[in-house]
């Protein structure tokens, strides 16, 4: 990071304006509480230390490499491990406002050799076209399908012709596109955002809306209540989902003020991260950041998006793929014998139970329910997500294994 | 105007920090073309002519009086004429990002006497709470039925028990809600964008796309192509109200950069002037700015959001306009027999037909459809408003000569 950048940041916080005071009992209800900036910008320009928090960001092996004449960015671990030991490659892909920095806590656990596992992990964790330090596109056009064959092309630069895949958010839209096209290289998907843009799941949605019958067949009763009533879930979405509508489709006007003043990119950015944490976040006068995240975590996403100036380019995949063009594809409905496992966070922003994702992965092996957590599982809970990846990428070679079996039963 | 506002504001357009390029061949399809920001950044900061800019936003007499807690700020004219000729009291009502500088055109036509219309008109245009140099709430609850109640009060601080209402925008929100509550107080209702916010208009609407025929009940076929086919209209609005859904959700963090970066609040309000000018400005790589307004006057209007950090204050309006407390009172299903009469612009971002109007304007007494001009009809175009403004005046006294003929008679 440099100079020059560090110092005009701190002006601009220093000499940010006068903002309008919350009304009264507010809290988060009208989006980020202005009583709480103080904190954060004193926290930013006077507390946050730049050297030490460069060399956090820097503490793995990261690499630049021109797919379809894009640099992606991408961090690399490689496991320590005799070179007898079976090693499984897994691209881990973020979203928005997240970034690479969301898997720091949980790669030194996954790329840590257990040799009850059978296995070890080699980790690829990239960042997506237009965040951090991956280029953006200079044409329209770029969506998640697009960003599917970049990622798969980054695969095989890396010698890896079949791998494993690990998402959530916007990656999980990417990847989602990646086991369509691509199933014969995807040995395993594992999710911590199943989320699919297909309007067939939505019957078997609508249908368990008819009656407590059929409500159970589309969802175990215990987890009714994140995916009904419909009305109230619909207009829960309504309310968060303002920012989504902006970015996927004026981008542009919205990225100016995010590029030209810190605490106006900080504000949305972190009003995302406190809904997408805990919808009940809205009633806290601090919208719960400080219960789930240190304050240093925080600012470091918000200056992997600050210090490259690259937060309307990120936002652009939302215009991207948010259009005729790529949904009018139909790919999401397509479905993939992909091996695929999920978890679903108690609080995460939206619940597709396992009746509607099975329309899609034919192969879902398993659903893990949270009974806590929110949106942003690998950043929140290191360990429980790292664990429920593990245990996704033990089921997926037990998975492979059987089914080698078969195929050697059947000759 | 402030000189350490000014000067710290030409120190935030100079110091103004890098902004992402457009996409190829983008115009303003994602926003505000950022290639256009030297220019209107250069314009603002070097050539713009604050001491005369003030001046002109100063030529009108102006007032604040205190309603319900808020002082509200009004520009007030009077025709010159003799204390023989009967003088209409009118009240105009702006939206956003609208300001009372919208009208400041028409004042001089509209209270100019011409004998042969048999009245003068005085104007009071107030800035809606919020706005401009009208004090925002401090508390929730301030939505459009709040202030039709404030302006009626304003009305009547002023001398006026009955009076004639015109509006646009959101100030037609409000005045919907004026004529509902208040029947016998307002003599006349004139809108240039007719809309409303109740279910029971939308089944004609849907009806009329059922076949030909229908439709030629819901509207004249001249001007069909304002409303149907319904899903290119509703994709076509979908695309521009992302704006609309952020600040009916969460002004609150959206503000912040609205307050702290001139580039930002200007891009933000110049976006939707451009769309709401002319759907087809998305195309232009200038959003057609330069083909309806002056400089001077695009300014004017962003100066009257920023020089009071008012932008958080006023986009409130719409969170505290559309949620469940407002909007299932119904009061927009309830129809009114106060006489209205309605213009409609060839490029109103919203069409809505007579056959619909009529559910809620019992006594519309014409709808003017214009093959020009837009959403900032006074404005873009201040004589053809003015025009039919006094227009409609005349028809609502004809109407009123005309009933009360009829009560003597019945007599």
């Amino acid at each position: 990071m440099a100079d020059k950048m560090i110092k005009d940041l701190r002006f601009r916080i220093k000499n940010r304006r006068e903002v309008t005071p919350p009304l009264e009992g507010a809290a988060f209800h009208y989006g980020f509480n202005s009583d709480e900036l103080d904190y954060w910008m004193d926290f930013w320009a006077n507390h946050y230390n730049f050297t030490e928090r460069e060399a956090h960001m820097n503490k793995y092996p990261q690499f630049k490499t021109n797919i379809q004449g894009l640099d992606i960015h991408f961090v690399r671990v490689k496991p320590q491990v005799h070179h007898d030991v079976e090693v499984l490659p897994l691209l881990m892909l973020h979203g928005w406002p997240g970034s690479v920095l969301e898997f720091y806590e949980v790669i030194p656990i996954i790329t840590e050799y257990c040799e009850h596992n059978g296995f070890a992990v080699e980790v690829i964790v990239p960042s997506l076209p237009g965040f951090g330090f991956s280029d953006g596109a200079t044409r329209p056009g770029l969506g998640v399908i697009e960003i599917a064959a970049v990622f798969r092309n980054l695969m095989h630069r890396l010698g890896f012709e079949k791998f494993y895949v690990q998402s959530g958010d916007f990656g999980t839209i990417i990847a989602n596109q990646m086991v369509t096209l691509y199933p014969e290289e995807i040995l395993g998907y594992h999710t911590n955002e199943p989320f699919l843009l297909a309007p067939n799941v939505l019957i078997p949605y609508v249908a368990g809306s008819l009656s407590p019958f059929e409500q159970s067949l589309v969802v175990d009763p215990a987890l009714a209540d994140r995916m009904y009533p419909i009305l109230k879930i619909f207009l829960g979405a309504m309310e968060e989902t303002g920012y989504l509508h902006v970015h996927a489709t004026k981008p542009d006007t919205l990225g100016i003020g995010m590029s030209d003043s810190p605490m106006a990119l900080f504000t949305w950015l972190m009003q995302a991260v406190s809904w997408a944490s805990r919808n009940s976040n809205k009633f806290k006068h601090d919208g719960g950041l400080h219960d789930l995240y240190t304050p240093e975590s925080i600012i470091d996403n918000v200056m992997y998006y600050w210090s490259n100036n690259k937060f309307t380019t990120a936002i652009r995949i939302y215009a991207e793929t948010f259009n005729l063009r790529t949904l009018g594809t139909g790919i999401e409905s397509i479905p993939t014998p992909v091996p695929t496992c999920t978890v679903h966070a108690k609080d995460e922003i939206i619940y597709m139970s396992p009746a509607m994702l099975k329309n899609k992965y034919t192969n879902l092996l398993s659903s893990v329910p949270l009974d806590d957590y929110g949106h942003f599982l690998a950043w929140e809970a290191p360990e429980v997500f790292s664990r429920v990846v593990i245990d996704a990428l033990i089921e997926f070679r037990a998975y492979h294994a059987k089914n080698k079996n078969c195929y050697h039963n059947e000759l």
